[in-house]
């Protein structure tokens, strides 16, 4: 059965995904440097930069975990770009230039709706505004039988997160300080008591942990144990 | 110059050192199963509390470490005890029995007073009741030379993190997830700017990071440049 996953989300020690002001030349906001260097470090995000060489090991090897088996991808509407509110044209595109490294259908969640459009490499983004559900349920028709993968940012996570349809989420942890920001793990709601973590590790540059639904969580009440959107 | 450190302080992948509800059958609060299961693993905590054995190795250094050169500890009163407000009488002597590990004066910041005493092994506690530079001043004067340990809980190491008087701070993250109860990382103001993250390392059962202050720290102005208490 095609699974929800979350793959590199990486927060620093005081547990902050993103830092505040997010803007055009910085995507992240203020106070992440460094937070995502061991990603880019590695041979297989520069290679999906088009660029030689990097380091294999540990990092690498969740980083291509990462990519692997992926169908379709959700993201917030942040991660798709600095612009909030209504869309005064389409000429925002998305962070990533005119080869953005998905390679199949993005679903951004957003309030302000705009039309799909594809770019080169075979990404197409569409705009939804639906509750998570029923926005899982058309990544996963588009993913045609492979897993879907969800980004950020946390209050994307957290939402599908409280709505119990994560089924595995990749979390590192970076050794700096944002001291403000957005936290992944807030907002919650209870809905981590789901979740376990079966793997933490450490490369020399940052702390990879690993958390899955708990065995006896479709056992629960409530959100956990409703029944997910299928494939189809 | 004597430091003040901290040591071993234990938190969930999402970032509480404690949970909430903590009662006198359970000084950490709820859903803390695990959380400091790598400590009393340890074989230097294990011959703290007089047993044999125990792991050697990453987890059991950092112990050591943090009973290494200590002179005098400052607590925070949920530290003391479970018992809020006014003391009823003094029959609550600490958790730990007749003979508490510290074996040196141990501060225990509260509002509300009472006489200091001694146990056995040559553990003295005395109540506090003022800033953290005055209680600072007078555990270095207690030390004799040594270093001061802050322990817990987290509101206590804020406090002094504020103030710009802690120098290095060893945090532990443990693979369990707590979903509510008192951040670490929280009410901190910016001060953890004045801090970098120099190690982090994983052993088998948790993650270890250390920070010390940055080494521009005593030219910046605010709290962090202000002279500190020194010894005497």
């Amino acid at each position: 059965m095609p699974q929800l996953r979350v793959h590199g989300f990486t927060i620093s020690l005081d547990g902050f995904g993103a830092g505040v002001n997010q803007r055009r030349d910085a995507p992240f906001g203020d106070g992440v440097e460094g937070l995502h260097d061991w990603m880019f470090a590695t041979r297989t995000a520069r290679a999906a930069h088009g660029l030689d060489g990097g380091e294999e090991g540990l990092d690498d090897d969740f980083v291509a975990r990462g990519e692997t088996g992926i169908g379709a991808t959700i993201i917030g509407r942040n991660m798709f770009g600095p612009i909030r509110g209504p869309w005064e044209d389409h000429a925002w595109t998305g962070w990533w230039g005119d080869n953005p490294p998905f390679h199949h259908d993005v679903f951004v969640l957003t309030h302000h709706l705009r039309p799909s459009f594809g770019l080169e490499g075979g990404t197409t983004f569409h705009f939804v505004d639906d509750g998570p559900e029923a926005v899982l349920r058309r990544a996963f028709e588009a993913a045609d039988g492979q897993d879907v993968r969800l980004g950020g940012g946390a209050a994307t996570i957290q939402q599908f997160l409280r709505a119990g349809l994560v089924d595995e989420m990749h979390v590192v942890i970076a050794p700096i300080m944002i001291g403000a920001g957005e936290r992944l793990f807030d907002n919650l709601d209870g809905a981590l008591e789901r979740y376990e973590c079966v793997e933490m590790v450490s490369s020399k540059a940052v702390t990879h942990a690993r958390l899955t639904r708990r065995a006896a969580a479709t056992d629960l009440a409530g959100p956990a144990g409703r029944a997910r959107p299928g494939p189809k």
